[in-house]
């Protein structure tokens, strides 16, 4: 359980105290990690089952090894498209798989809302790792662990998330959760790129990037869509990558001193973020990834259940 | 050892003893699955290798979550259909496993009678996971346990098989199993889908469903291959659902009270079973899913010697 | 760390004391092994990447076997082709996954240098599982393995090489670890396939193989390429065969007493070997898989840093 919750669907169900409750247990979790021996006994006998409709090696494999890192059996399920076309297969899948008594499943979908779907026919625990443009909440959880261990609380900050945040399922997490912690949230991309009404939200709206970042603790590089780019309503690989890029030149000179870079990964390099700033030393992104593993070790020991006594073994 | 047997490559092979010995050792096995911790010693340091050439996302992770749960640990080998080609590929690719020492090679292969040349050929325990039109005794296996646990002895039942016998590995593994353990086993379909002289086998054969559910204490309802849908010799799906299939009409009027309704899955919903019946009250298909693991549980344990002090542990 | 090398990236980075070590090893790992528990506590906590560019059930599972007996987590990495197109990525994706803190990243590419080049940017270890025609240092190991095994020192043995010696890793690594055990190596097959210069290596080169096999200890022969038959610079299936391949005739004819026969697999069988000498008693291709997962425990035992206590456990 995550305060009241069973599940991890999205960051907009939780409570600031839930979302620091899991903040808080991933800070041991890191220090595990960390260790020479990467292992603690907490979910032995516990499984986790990736249930993966769209690839994902990467998030994937982040949930795998924390769950192996606590000592759960992880087991990966790759869903063809073939078999999802009609919603009683998706459930007829987790509920097969639910069957087989894992303590977690942890869905991927094309479909925001597939995880809820699943977790209202199902016993076992869901954890979305993102559906559709809905949410990817371990993603917005582990930003939130990110940027307070890099610029402390998110009380009174400014985050500036730029891209295509109508597509983005990590912005929706992130706004959520830094919202709830009491950041102040701007979104800045093209006009067809941020949906109307997100302003109720919490978030202010910006076009103009070097204004969206003035004063910014932080700032979220989104990934451009390479499927998207082409398409009429948004502009080309150079005009974006003008207008909504980060480039040394500007990082150097627009961003406030302290303000951390952070991006989900994976870097289109040289579109929305230049080499030499993605592995400059404003960049957090590295401390991302590892972070996932922690933020992901906590959720997955909070919904399965685990054995305190044991983690700290 | 399966009694005296090393491999498990059908139920054609097995006496009523040698059976009930795998049901009754899944019986302890299912009470570990069902514990909050589900993880015996009982494996440890022993190895399973899941061969599999052709696609079987269900079956293989039931045999990995059975490993797992016993402390093997599992392997899984994705043969591409390419390199098996020439008979001696299958016997050079098994070989080359084996020299990595597994203790049970779990083999799935579209040939009948390929898990035995493979048998014949290493010195570690084979398991067919399906193979062919042949068998898939592990399937054979877990709706024995299901019905047991459902119906009682299976000693004086009836149960009646519905679908695509000629092509299906699943109502062979039924049939002999529940024949051996005294059912009366009633096989019913279209005739180009009842292979001739089956009667040999201890088997009645029925045309009219109606007639073949008669009395029945289970049902169990077979996967009509989609690829097969369009053949000539058999009928479309509409005509095959109305003549074949189970809905909630028919289930009502010409089920016994207690019969129950198996499926192997995944269930085309609508055409075999309507999804009112298999998601109903004498539906145990999600039992057969969760027994499955038992089994094989119980399969591997057999065949891979483990050691009983400490499955108790 | 194996001598002074925190990571293995090719045979001629290694002096003979430093192959010797992980031979040395191997001989216990190999008594591990074959234990009927095999399994033991060295390397529990520690985790083992497999990032393959390359598919390879083959090898990936010799890791992953390895790195399972040593209670070390595997993690298999599916890299897709469409993700590497350029340098950066193969970096990017290197430096994700050790933010995930793996102990052993093992990776396999098709360009020579890829192994090296990630080396250079990450901070854990790294074993090149076959880069490019480069190197391929594991299959080196377990082939000087094997003849230390069969035949005993390499000290003054002659060993022939034969087949596509230009583009094979494989007769890169055996060249250089088993010149540098002092063994006399001779190259043979097609001049298109010996590469110019490769005398300087310590190698002989012959076009003749009755003469290259005379007075030989050991005889690897190589995989041909299915994809390179038809190359114009290449003789056709039948003429390689006849001139370089290895049937029973000349095996019983041109071979000493004791000879023995090697091949990295998977084999062609009836072009660069006959099915009866595959499988005859010079033959020790299987030893060479099951030595496989042995000198791969070693690599990562040391690569891991192994607690030593333990693996007597």
């Amino acid at each position: 359980m995550i305060g009241r919750h069973k599940h991890l669907l999205g960051l907009a169900d939780l409570s600031r105290e839930e979302i620091l409750e899991v903040l808080d247990l991933a800070v041991s979790m890191k220090e595990v990690l960390r260790r020479p021996i990467k292992k603690v006994p907490s979910l032995r006998g516990r499984s986790v089952v990736n249930l993966f409709f769209e690839s994902s090696t990467r998030t994937r494999s982040s949930f795998e090894i924390a769950a192996k890192v606590l000592s759960a059996d992880a087991l990966n399920w790759t869903a063809s498209a073939s078999s999802v076309t009609k919603g009683e297969t998706l459930i007829d899948t987790a509920r097969n798989l639910e069957a087989m008594r894992p303590d977690v499943l942890v869905i991927r979908h094309s479909a925001g809302g597939a995880p809820r779907l699943v977790a209202d026919h199902v016993s076992c625990a869901v954890v979305s790792a993102g559906d559709g443009a809905h949410e990817h909440p371990s993603q917005g959880l582990l930003d939130c662990f990110t940027l307070r261990e890099k610029i402390g609380t998110l009380e009174g900050k400014i985050v500036t998330i730029v891209g295509d945040v109508t597509h983005s399922r990590v912005a929706r997490s992130d706004l959520n959760g830094m919202t709830r912690l009491g950041a102040t949230v701007r979104l800045c991309g093209p006009p067809t790129m941020i949906p109307p009404g997100v302003e109720a939200l919490g978030a202010t709206v910006h076009h103009d990037l070097r204004e969206a970042v003035r004063g910014a603790h932080a700032v979220i590089m989104l990934r451009i869509q390479h499927e998207r780019i082409g398409d009429p309503l948004i502009p080309g690989t150079r005009e974006y990558s003008k207008l909504w890029g980060l480039n040394a030149r500007k990082a150097e000179e627009w961003l406030d001193e302290g303000c951390v870079i952070l991006h989900p990964g994976p870097i289109n390099r040289g579109v929305e973020l230049a080499p030499e700033v993605a592995d400059g030393p404003r960049s957090v992104i590295l401390d991302q990834v590892e972070n996932g593993v922690a933020v992901r070790m906590a959720i997955l020991y909070l919904l399965a259940g685990g054995n305190a006594e044991e983690t700290r073994a």
